[in-house]
C-alpha cells in the first residue's frame, strides 16, 4: 500500500457538532444565531447574477477587505484578510508562521481545532490549563512558543479574560497571537485596536455568529499589512467565492440588524443563566451567545443530554476531562431557551 | 521584528489571471466558460432561505458527494471528496500525502500552482521539461517522488497525453497521482475509471469551466475510500458554503447544459485553431477551452499581448521560459474570438 503520512495517524480530523436534518429539533449546539441574518444579505444573494457565478470572483476580496477595514477604523485593505470562515485563517496562521516541530501554544479547555491545526502541520501543541474560573495562569502568560491561539471570549466556558491580561501577554510573547474573537460581538469589549499596536498580533473574527452567516463562510482577521502579506501567500487563489464576498459586504451594511440580535441573544444569555443557576447548575459568566452549564449532581450531564436529545433538543456535550459534568448550551430565541428550561426541570426535577 | 518562515521568503503566493472591473473588456485569459450558467444554478441560488445561511452547512457535503457519486458511477459518496474549488483539493493532496522535504513531482510548462503548493509545504518540486510537443518524456515517467501532479489536459498547451501513458505512470509510480482534469470535459476522453483501479490515484476536476461555476467554487476528487479519508482529515470543518454546495448539486442536475455549452466551446475551438494557424501560429492540438499561440516573429507576442489589450481584449502571456513565444487565449463565444481574430490581423497583418 501506497505510504501514509505518519503526523497523520493520530489525527482524526475535526468533528463538528452534529446538523440534525430534522426541522423539529431545537438546535442549541454549534453555536448558531437563532435570528435570521439581515434582508439585505438575502437580497445580495438574490442578485448574483449570471456574471458572478460564471466568472472567477476576486481572488483577494478588495472590497470586503476594504469595507472590513473601514468598519473598524484601519486605514485600509492591507490591514485585513478574509476567509471562508474563520477557521481557514486559523489554518492559515499555522501555515504561515509556524515550521513543523515549532510549539503552538493556547489554554485548555478550549477550540478543540486549536491542537488539530498543530498536529495536522507536524507542529507540537502546548495546551495549559486554565484555572477553576477558566482564566488564564501564569504558567500561560509566561510559557514560550512561535504561536499562541488566545480566544477571548472562550469556548466552552463563555468566559473572557481580562484585556490588561491579553495585553500583558502580547508584550511579552514572542511569536504571533491569534486573539481569536469570534464570539466578541456578544461581550462586553473587545482587542480589535491591539492588532493596531502589535507587530505580532492578528485579531480574527467570524461572520457566522453574530451576523447569521454561518452559512456562507465569511471569517477575518485584522493586524499589521505585513503581517496580512504573509497570510496572502499561504491562501488558496480564489478562496471567498462570488457569494460570500456579497454576503460579508451586505453584512456589513446592515450592522445595526446585528446590533438588534445580539442585544436580543445578551439578554436571553441573563435569564437563561439565571434559570440555570436556579435549578442548581453552576455557570461561569459568559460572554458569549452561550453558555457552559456545569452540574455534579445526578443523573450526569451525559444523561441529561441524551433525554434533552430524546426531547428534540440538541446541546453540546465533550467527553473530555474537565467537561464530563458539564454542558454548553447556545443561546436560542426565548421560546427555545423556554422549552430547554422547561425539559430540564423535568429532567433533574 | 517577529520571526518568519524561512520558506515562506522565497514564495509569492500564486498570482491568478487579471480580473478587470470593465465590463467591455473581452476576457479571454483565465479560462472560463463564455456561457450562462444553468439556469437551475441561478434557481439554486435564489433559494437558499434565511434558515441556510444562518445555519451551518453540512460540513462533509454528503448530498453533493453522492450526487457526484451517481453522476460517474461510484458506488456512494465515500468515493469522494469536494472543495472550495479544485485549487484547495490540489492543496489538500499535498498536505495529506507529503512531508515537508518530499518530492512533488510534475511538469514543465504546467499549471504553476503545483510548484507554489510544494514551496509553500517545504517540500521539493521537481519540474520535468515537457517535449517539443508538450508530451512527457521518458524521463517524467521515471522519476520518483512522493506525489505527482498529472494535468490532463495540461495548461497552458492544451494538449492530453496519450491515456495508456497516463495507466503506465500510475501502475510505475510509488506515490500518490493527482490526476488533474479540470479541463477534461472539453476533451475526447477521460481517466476517471483510473480512481477506481489504482489505489494510489485521485482524479480531480471543477465545476469553474465546463459548468461556468467559477464564482462559486466547487471541485470535487473521486479517489478509492481510504485516500478519501486522508484528504477528510486535512480539510476544513465546513470548507463548502451552503451556496457552493446548492451551486454543485444543481449543476449535476442539468449537464445537458453544459454539454450544450462545451459543443459550442468545441466547435469555437477549431475554428480558432485554424485561423490561428492561417496567420502563422503554430497551435498545439487543444484538448481544453483555451489554445496556445506560439509565434515566433515580429511583433513579439508580449507586444501582441499588449497591443491586444489596449484594444480591451486581455489574453494571457507568461513571462516565461518556453513561454515567452506564446499567449494564451480563452475559447470565447464567436463574437469575442472574431474580434480577436480582426485585432490580430490588424496587430500582426
Amino acid at each position: 500500500m501506497m505510504k501514509r503520512r505518519k503526523i497523520l495517524e493520530k489525527v482524526e480530523g475535526y468533528v463538528p457538532g452534529e446538523q440534525p436534518k430534522d426541522p423539529g429539533v431545537i438546535k442549541l449546539n454549534t453555536n448558531e444565531n437563532p435570528y435570521p441574518p439581515s434582508p439585505k444579505i438575502i437580497e445580495a444573494l438574490r442578485n448574483l447574477d449570471e456574471s458572478a457565478v460564471r466568472k472567477y470572483p476576486d481572488p483577494v476580496s478588495l472590497a470586503l477587505r476594504a469595507a472590513i477595514a473601514r468598519q473598524y477604523g484601519y486605514p485600509g485593505p492591507e490591514w485585513v484578510v478574509v476567509g471562508n470562515g474563520m477557521d481557514e485563517l486559523l489554518a492559515m496562521a499555522v501555515r504561515a508562521f509556524t515550521d513543523p516541530k515549532d510549539k503552538i501554544l493556547s489554554c485548555y479547555p478550549t477550540y478543540i481545532l486549536y491542537e488539530t491545526l498543530a498536529l495536522l502541520h507536524g507542529a507540537r501543541p502546548v495546551l495549559i490549563d486554565l484555572d477553576d474560573d477558566f482564566l488564564f495562569t501564569e504558567q500561560f502568560l509566561e510559557t514560550e512558543a512561535r504561536l499562541c491561539f488566545l480566544p477571548r471570549p472562550n469556548s466552552p466556558s463563555g468566559v473572557s479574560i481580562p484585556k490588561q491580561d491579553v495585553d500583558r501577554f502580547c508584550r511579552a510573547f514572542d511569536g504571533l497571537v491569534v486573539v481569536d474573537e469570534a464570539y466578541v460581538d456578544f461581550g462586553d469589549d473587545n482587542c480589535i485596536e491591539f492588532a493596531k499596536e502589535f507587530e505580532n498580533v492578528i485579531v480574527t473574527r467570524t461572520m457566522s455568529k453574530a451576523f447569521s452567516l454561518a452559512g456562507l463562510r465569511v471569517g477575518y482577521g485584522v493586524a499589521q499589512p505585513d503581517l496580512i502579506a504573509e497570510f496572502m501567500k499561504v491562501k488558496d487563489s480564489y478562496n471567498m467565492s462570488a457569494a460570500s464576498q456579497a454576503a460579508g459586504l451586505a453584512a456589513l451594511e446592515d450592522t445595526a440588524w446585528m446590533q438588534a440580535n445580539v442585544a436580543k441573544v445578551r439578554a436571553t444569555r441573563a435569564r437563561l443563566t439565571e434559570e440555570l443557576i436556579r435549578l442548581g447548575f453552576a455557570v461561569p459568566p459568559s460572554q458569549s451567545n452561550f453558555v457552559l452549564a456545569q452540574w455534579n449532581r445526578a443523573p450526569g450531564a451525559k444523561d441529561i443530554f441524551e433525554a434533552l436529545r430524546a426531547r428534540k433538543i440538541l446541546v453540546r456535550y465533550f467527553n473530555a476531562w474537565r467537561l464530563e459534568n458539564a454542558l454548553r448550551i447556545t443561546v436560542g430565541t426565548d421560546d427555545q431557551i423556554d422549552a430547554l428550561l422547561a425539559a430540564l426541570r423535568d429532567i433533574i426535577g
